[in-house]
């Protein structure tokens, strides 16, 4: 088998992400966002995007303009009412990140904060929903990207429908990877990514709301621009989107849907993922890394790796070397200080993982770190 | 000279329109958003923006992910205080999305509506001045697509720093074709698009904000994204967007600034749409057809002529007739019906325009319109 690079240049951040070639080629046209192929791009995305959680008979699917946090922003502004309260759950920089955007956008805010580990338990939450009687909504991360700890959405869901408490999933990383069936849980809204499981070109928002709380949302929100309900209504009745879309990147995901579908949907593209985690993580392991995350609550979207304890390392000097490869690898976030992540996301198959992998191990050792290394942090513990 | 088509398809609209081939070529690569290079492309757009308009002491440059109408939002939204109040002159299609953004958002508004013809004068605008005392700010259309007619920016500008009242222009069809020096006019904010005169794809806002006002505003703005204030400081900072930008987009811009500078700036460019105006204004006249607006108040970014009287025509067949042809051409808006536009930017040069003017005149006989035309409307009068 060769080990040579597919890609010219490795983007392995948890997105944006190295693109396939094709996906790319679809953004050499331009295209009337009112003519027919336009459309009809936006409308096989809005469906396949519901299919594929189960979503087309309860939920819609409203694309706007912006980057995933727009979709966020978006969907509190336009589903919270006036006299609503959000409870956000904190266990890592996302987390933090959606309480700013709540806060931001004047919505009344509680903010359960939680370690990275463990999970967040169904007592944490109803404890939280006990304290405070106000609450009407909750979101929460799925895959908290700063750390790569999957979450439980479903705990949360049921706790949510037991309370009457609708359930928004911030599932920006996770969405075309990690299943979700937002008819069975019943979610008032989830956020998403074209730049991350998807495999897009970054520059929309995507968000899965409830079809009848959008209906019932519509005039309430204190924004032209981030009106779900106003740019959902005028998609229906027009094909077209309020303002110019980003015709290019609406074609780069139109494509990259098709895609998603030929690969078999988010299972096979999981497992692709796992299996490029797995080769990085075992890897990495037998030159003495450890991980941040115990295996049994990462999600193969990223590998967060402790630092070397090696004196010679440094981050700055590693990322250097490796893009001196044409591969670009990311730093720990707040959260997770001490460790680098390499997102195994992308146009990325064994052949590539391989590359990647013998290229992190010789630029270790240019920057003078010895292979295997003689430590680092522990992996975290679950309890 | 051969006549044949440059492009397999021309997009004709004002905007998004038809992109060179290169600039969609610069889109093929991902990048890292907060890699040199990316952080140098977006610093490049901000520094050749604020040069343009002569705005480098007095103006920042304020990128944002989503349309020009979010930039448009996210100015009032982030410059107006609450006690504030705007004063919208309407004039047309465009005229009418900024007020139906203000309201929106809930800033208090009052309408200046005025007809198509004749220009705003300064006594309009002086005496919606005095009967509302309570204005702090005043927003317009330099060039009101919808029409096409050109706005008397200078004079409301002037009678705005005569009263201390803050005006903002909506120059997002006419930014890098139209002159406009910020610093003299002493404009609060200027709205601008990528996908207009510059030529580039659809994808982001940009507003120039004059400094001052921008700092003054920090805390202000009720919403996460359309925080002018914080996308700037953050940027300032760190290089990098608040939140993922879109990489491919931004490449996009960051080469068409660079051919709007090699073309020599906004003179010639507005000088070679003029050109192209004129090819097809010309060769139209010559059919008998008619121009819904006097050439003095129209600005050659698009044409908009009147309906041909032929019962034979219809809009739609004309549409379908150009779309077979590889053309986009576009039907009059709202406020000037009975029309038809065509935008005369993008990648279009002499060769271009005789290639589609010759194409019109055989999709007119096609559809079964008998050229010269018997008769059209008459072209508005001025006064
Ligand atoms: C879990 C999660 N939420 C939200 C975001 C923010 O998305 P964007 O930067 O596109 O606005 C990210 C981006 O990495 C993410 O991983
Ligand atoms: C004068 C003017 N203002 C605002 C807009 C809205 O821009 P966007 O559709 O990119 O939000 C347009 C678009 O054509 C315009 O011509």
């Amino acid at each position: 088998m060769t080990t040579g690079p597919r890609h010219e240049y490795y983007l392995l951040t948890p997105g944006p992400l190295t693109v396939p070639r094709e996906t790319h080629e679809a953004m050499l046209r331009d295209r009337n966002p009112g003519g027919a192929e336009h459309i009809g791009m936006t409308r096989d995305i809005q469906d396949y995007l519901l299919q594929i959680c189960n979503g087309t008979e309860t939920h819609a699917c409203v694309l706007l303009q912006g980057s995933a946090t727009y979709g966020v922003e978006a969907g509190f502004q336009t589903l919270i009412p006036k006299d609503g309260r959000l409870l956000v759950i904190v266990n890592g920089f996302y987390g933090v990140r959606l309480r700013e955007i709540a806060e931001a956008a004047r919505v009344d805010t509680t903010v359960l904060q939680l370690p990275t580990l463990p999970l967040p338990t169904r007592a944490d939450i109803e404890a939280a929903l006990d304290a405070d009687p106000a609450i009407t909504h909750i979101v929460l991360c799925q895959a908290e990207t700063g750390t790569g700890v999957l979450n439980p959405v479903e705990m949360v869901a049921e706790v949510g429908r037991e309370r009457g408490i609708k359930v928004m999933v911030d599932a920006v990383a996770s969405f075309g990877g990690v299943a979700i069936d937002v008819a069975a849980l019943d979610l008032e809204a989830v956020f998403i990514s074209p730049n991350k499981c998807l495999e897009s070109a970054p520059g929309l928002a995507i968000v899965l709301v409830k079809k009848s709380s959008l209906i019932a949302a519509e005039g309430r929100c204190p924004s032209a621009v981030l009106d779900l309900h106003h740019q959902w209504d005028f998609m229906q009745k027009t094909g077209n989107w309020r303002w110019t879309p980003p015709t290019h990147v609406v074609a780069a995901l139109a494509h990259s849907c098709k895609r998603h579908a030929a690969e078999g949907g988010s299972g096979p593209r999981l497992e692709r993922y796992r299996r490029n985690w797995s080769i990085l993580v075992n890897g990495l392991r037998q030159k003495g890394f450890t991980t941040l995350l115990p295996d049994d609550v990462a999600i193969p979207i990223i590998a967060t790796f402790n630092d070397p304890a090696d004196p010679a390392y440094s981050f700055k000097d590693f990322h250097a070397a490796m893009l001196n490869r044409g591969i670009e690898v990311f730093p720990g976030r707040l959260t997770s200080e001490g460790t680098f992540r390499i997102g195994v996301m992308g146009d990325l198959y064994e052949q590539d993982m391989q590359h990647i992998l013998a290229q992190m191990c010789e630029a270790l050792e240019e920057i003078g770190v010895t292979l295997p290394i003689g430590g680092s942090a522990k992996t975290m513990e679950t309890a």
